[in-house]
Order: structure tokens, then C-alpha cells, then sequence
């Protein structure tokens, strides 16, 4: 795959992927020469040459002043990728809260904006038009940074399949064509996003790409991710690659039934794990305001936030358990409210899976649980994703002039 | 990956390569001629004609008398995969039988025994003796048809990893070395098996493997599949390959907790799906000898063999209900004991499904739950993975003249 490719039949096909392959050493390098990517990917130094040239121009890459002695060669000028310019605009939606990032091409987070509302009482329409609206505020930002969106990435927290919300119970969502609603509330506030390609997936399976490429996991390639919301979100990812079932519908930890004649679930069923472990119905056993609160009240060792922290941890543990039994996964990373809570989560959860794991890999002390780190949300990931496709075929997102 | 490799550094390499490719395209034709192979694969004729002038010295091909006038060239004589020589030897050792099968290059079926016997109270190296002595037993019947074992699949009930049985609670076995055990036991018996490549994996792989192969499941290629036995073992294929996970103990579906405070499981957890719809279980519940007599109950009504496997049917429902919401798969395949007992067991099992199911792709009479066809068993997938081994490399399983 980061072969190069020779000229063959056709030559602007095969140009296309040598500047993918230049571009891609460079971001993952962060400074490198010509020199260096040559050595690095196996084309002549004229060639790699010529294809920086090109880069430079349509604005992706950038030389800085400074000189830089690598493995491969005579001191040569750095190249960086470029901090304006194409970026990745990443939007989640999820059921009170909106998050909005702008990512450069160097990965960095330029921009980030979060409004907290309650998106279960307006119309889905209005819903994905005040999305825009923060998106739109964003891209204001953005634009003072002279970064230009080259796409959108839309993570949302239900069943996602061709652009279209099939269903997200916490939303009361069926048959949403989210990514067309985005796009035209986005481009009434703002016409230069006219044509900007939006892609959507799941918020947990956004948020699980963004911890994967963040690099924190280190070599952990297989691992089940999940996002404590109103919801409970999860991901599941194989050897470096998203599982995503054969209707894009995998992953969904959060209705696994821990009980099954507990109470009713939005989704239908009854006692799924979202109705133990999800935001509201922790919150509402422990009688806490909020996260922040229900953290507090836990460390003042309060019995009923301790024995509600207790109860979702052991039946985080009972659905997960079912999850690794299934899967054998290496890791089982918890975002979303969880890292914060993880203290008063863990002992329960862990008990659970060391009883209940059948291949004895789980014990109590395995630190096979992580948190996920704070950088990284579904907002960051559905940027990542624009990043990654600028960054597979940069000609396709030249940005316009007048965008 | 079914591409011809033109020779470049390492002659005899390509040639091994090719070899495989030209086996590989006769086997799937099941009758060809050398100049479709020809124009199948992309290689000349005369670089087909010594390929296959080589198969047929080996063994691997057979001509008949026939010719054949296909799509490409003149007609031809026909080639196929010989019915004698290179075989595979399939064994699947259970908690209450041993079956071992031996199949030819054709992919027929030759040979099969299958012992009904306790595997439980023995040790696990007795047991290991005893399938080796079924398995001689087959070998001498296949020596009678002229096949020869080019290598053993052993399945086996549990968490199986670099030839050793992790953990098999319904055998109670822990760290048994099966593949070596197996090995020295069949030498013991055959000197003339010294040598022999044997591969172990969990039976619910090697099942799920041998339905795949089958050819009759169609395009189907994402799908779980369950083996009611004294244990329930699954196993998850996605796009066509098994998903193993990160130590190779995916698919434990029959220790999913179905019931959180229910009985003790020989696994040490409670509840698991096997404690109510493994064979042991139901066959109790019921009150019934064995699976035949559990289904002439139910053909005649008896209201505790219907309640038994309703509530089996549940069971199986909630477990598959969440591993549908983790896995999205398109179909749900159900071997072992379940085919015969599906017509009492689908109702209840179905309708959990329907309830369940997040994505509601799942209605009762989505005719996604399958029964596994009666030519597949772990053996038969045992069996079918040394022909995979064979057809990838036919050099490495030239018989040995003394075998």
C-alpha cells in the first residue's frame, strides 16, 4: 500500500497516488527533506522533487526557513505540512451537547466550539441546522486562521448507513438523510460550502478512529471502545480496521441487555446496558446534577452516588463481558463521562469480567481497561477522517478560491 | 491474490506459486482443460502444460479418457483433481463422540467414523489416544482407497491456541498440548503418519469454516454460527474470514450471560447461555434420552419437551440478541443438535430477536436464522483446512513414498 507506483497506462492516475504517498510521508514524518522521502518511499529525487513542487503550490505542504540534516543525503530544506489551507472540519451531534473541531493538515486542533443543549425536543431538521450554525461560527474562526474546510465529517449517535440516520432512540431519529440536511443548513449560512463532501458515521465508531490514530493506544490494534453519553456508544475495532457488520450497524454495546426484565429501553427492548450505565440513569440513582457533581459526591464517599457508580460499573462489566467473550479484544478503552469516573466504575466492572471471561485473560489486574484520552471525541475523529481523505488523494480537495 | 507471479529473483518460488494457482483453478472447476486453465490464470500454454505434466507425476491431477470442449481453444483432455493420493484427515473430538473424516482433493467425503463415547471422565491424553485410534482406523480405510493423509485437522471444544487446549470446561481440560499428544498417539498406532502436520482449532471454527466452503450458504459471508452440543460453541466470520480476535478465543457465545443469577457454569460463571440451551441442559429440562427422543416429544406435543425448548429457544434469542447488536451479521447459522429442534426452538428464539434487536432488521420472518447443512461438521471443516493447506502449496504435501 505505501509502495510507490510507476508510471504505467495511466499517467495521471499514478500522479495522483505518488503525491498521496509524499503527502502522507510528510504529515507522518512532521518535518522531513526531499531527500528523506525519497530515501522513504522509493521514487528518484527529481521525482519526489517535482511532486513537493506541485504540493507547495496547491498549498499542502509549506518550506521553512531552517535546514535539516537526516539520515539520507546533504543538509536539506524542511518540509512541513502546511498549518492553513485544507483542513478537516469535524461535527458531533449527540443528544445534549454539539461539538464542533477544525483540524489542520499537521493534525493539530485549530478550532474547537461546544454547545451544550438538549437536542431531544426540536425537530431532527432544527437539530442538524444548529449543528450547522455552531459549524458555520467554527469555520468563521477557522477562516481568521486561513484554513479552508476540504470536508465534513458528521458523527452521530444511532444507526448510520448511506448518509442516513436509520434510527437513534435518545434522538427519537428514524430514516434522518443527515448528511443532505447538514450540508444545506451549512451552506444557507455560509454559500462558499456549497459542494463540501460530508461524511457521517456513528459517534462512538468517529470517537474510536480518533483514539486509533491518536497514537495514545500505542501497538493495541484490537480493542472495544465505548462512549458514556445519554446513550452508551460502542465501536469495535479489529486489527487496525473498524468492524462495521454488514449494514454498518455493529457495535452497539449499549443495548446489549444486562437484565432482561429490566426496565423499558427508547430502543424497544428492556433492561439494555444504557438504562444502568448510560449519563441520565446513573445520574438518576446517584441523584447527582451532573458528571462534575456525581465526581464530587463520590469522593466525599457519599453511599448513594458510591452504590449507583457500583451498580453501572457491575453492569458495564456484565455487558462487556458478554463483548469479550465474543471478541477477545486486547483492550477495552471507556470514553466519553467514564475516564472521570473510572475510579468508582472499575472495581465492580472488573470483578465482573475476571467471573465471567472465559479465557481467564481478565483478571482484576490486567489494565486490559483504559480510559480514553482527553484529546481525542467523535468530533475529532469525524475531522480525522476528512484529514485522512485529503491526505489519500490531496487533488481531489484543492480547495476552490472563492470557498 | 489469484494473480500469476512471473518469474523474477526466486525461480523455484514462482513456480511453487504457480504450482498452487494452476491446483486451485482445476479444483474449483472440478473438470478443465489445460488451455482453459490457460486462459483462466493468464500464463502461457506451455507454462501450463509443464505445471500440470507436474501435477499429474505428483499425483495432485488425474486426465481422463474424455475431451473437452470449453470456451477457450481446441478441445482438450480433461483434467481433474485426483480421487486418490494427497487426503485431508479431518478429526473433531467432542465431550460425548469423536468424529474423523477423510476427504480427497475432489473435496468428497471418503471416509467417516463417528465413535459415541464420554470424553469426560477420562484424561486428556486417554482421549487424544482414542480419537488417534479412530482416526487410524479411518486411515486404514482410506489406505484401501489409496489416499494419502497429507496433514490432520483436530477440532476441539474450547479456547485453542498454538496447538494447546487453553481451557475446555466441558472436557475439564487445561493446557493439554492436543496437537502434540494427538501426534505421538497417531505415529504410535501408524509409524507411518511420523511426521504428519496436524492444526488444531475450536470445533465452532472448523464447523463455521467447512459451512463457508460449502458453497452452500451462497453470497452469504458475514454470519455467526452456533453448535449446540453438550457445550454451545459459536463463531463469528466476517467478509468470509473467521474472526479470531487478539488471542484467538473469539466467538464464546455459549458463555454469554443470559441470566446473571442463574446456575453455575463449568466455566465459573453463571447464567451462560450453555446452562439452558446445550444439549446436557435441554435434554434435563425436558426429561428426554436423547435429541431424537426430545424431538418425537415435541412432534407429539408433550408439554415439557415444548417448554424446554421454548425456554432453550429464549435463551438462544437473548444471547443472539446481543451478539447481533455487536456484530451486525446477515444470517445466523445453527449446527450440532439445533437443524432437528429448530421448528420448536425458532418461535421464541425469532421473537427475542424481533424485541431486541436495535436495528429492527430482525423481524421474525426475516429468514435470517439458518440451520447448518447436514454435510458440515467440524470434522468435515478439519478435514477441509488441510485441502486448503494442500491446494495453497502442493510441493510441501508431496506424500512421502513410505506413508
Amino acid at each position: 500500500m505505501n509502495q510507490p507506483t510507476e508510471p504505467k497506462a495511466d499517467k495521471s492516475g499514478v500522479r495522483r497516488h505518488n503525491l498521496s504517498l509524499v503527502l502522507r510521508t510528510v504529515h507522518e514524518a512532521g518535518e522531513t527533506t526531499r531527500a528523506a522521502v525519497a530515501a522513504r518511499v522509493g521514487l528518484t529525487r527529481p521525482a519526489v522533487s517535482s511532486l513537493v513542487e506541485q504540493l507547495l503550490d496547491l498549498g499542502f505542504l509549506v518550506e521553512s526557513g531552517k535546514t535539516f540534516s537526516g539520515q539520507a543525503g546533504r543538509p536539506g530544506t524542511v518540509l512541513k505540512p502546511a498549518d492553513t489551507g485544507p483542513a478537516g472540519l469535524g461535527v458531533e451531534i449527540n443528544v445534549d451537547y454539539v461539538t464542533v473541531r477544525v483540524v489542520d493538515l499537521t493534525g493539530t486542533d485549530r478550532v474547537r466550539r461546544t454547545e451544550h443543549l438538549d437536542n431531544r425536543e426540536p425537530e431532527a431538521g432544527d437539530v442538524l441546522a444548529r449543528a450547522a450554525r455552531v459549524a458555520a461560527e467554527a469555520l468563521d474562526a477557522a477562516a481568521e486562521r486561513h484554513l479552508v474546510p476540504a470536508g465534513a465529517g458528521l458523527a452521530l449517535p444511532g444507526l448510520v448507513c448511506d448518509g442516513t440516520v436509520r434510527q437513534a432512540p435518545n434522538l427519537g431519529w428514524n430514516e434522518v438523510p443527515a448528511e443532505a440536511l447538514f450540508g444545506k443548513a451549512l451552506t444557507a449560512l455560509r454559500p462558499g460550502t456549497a459542494g463540501l463532501p460530508v461524511a457521517s458515521d456513528n459517534e462512538a465508531n468517529m470517537a474510536a478512529l480518533a483514539e486509533l490514530w491518536s497514537g495514545s493506544l500505542g501497538d493495541l490494534r484490537t480493542f472495544l471502545y465505548l462512549t458514556g453519553e445519554i446513550g452508551v456508544g460502542g465501536a469495535i475495532v479489529v486489527h487496525g480496521e473498524l468492524l462495521r457488520g454488514a449494514h454498518g450497524f455493529a457495535g452497539e454495546i449499549g443495548h446489549l441487555v444486562v437484565d432482561a426484565e429490566g426496565p423499558l429501553c427508547r430502543c424497544g427492548s428492556r433492561g439494555c446496558l444504557e438504562q444502568y450505565a448510560g449519563q441520565a440513569a446513573l445520574l438518576a440513582a446517584a441523584d447527582a446534577g451532573g458528571v462534575p457533581d456525581l465526581a464530587r459526591r463520590a469522593e466525599a464517599a457519599e453511599p448513594r452516588a458510591l452504590a449507583a457508580l457500583a451498580e453501572a460499573g457491575r453492569m458495564l462489566g456484565r455487558a462487556l463481558s458478554a463483548a469479550v467473550n465474543l471478541l477477545d479484544p486486547e483492550a477495552v478503552v471507556l470514553g466519553g463521562i467514564y475516564p472521570r469516573l473510572m475510579p468508582w466504575l472499575t472495581p465492580a466492572l472488573a470483578e465482573e469480567l475476571a467471573d465471567r471471561v472465559v479465557s481467564g485473560l481478565w483478571t482484576p489486574d490486567a489494565e486490559r481497561l483504559r480510559p480514553a484520552s482527553a484529546a481525542t471525541d467523535a468530533a475529532r475523529g469525524a475531522a480525522a477522517l476528512v484529514l485522512h481523505d485529503i491526505l489519500a488523494d490531496p487533488l481531489a480537495h484543492t480547495p476552490a478560491p472563492s470557498a
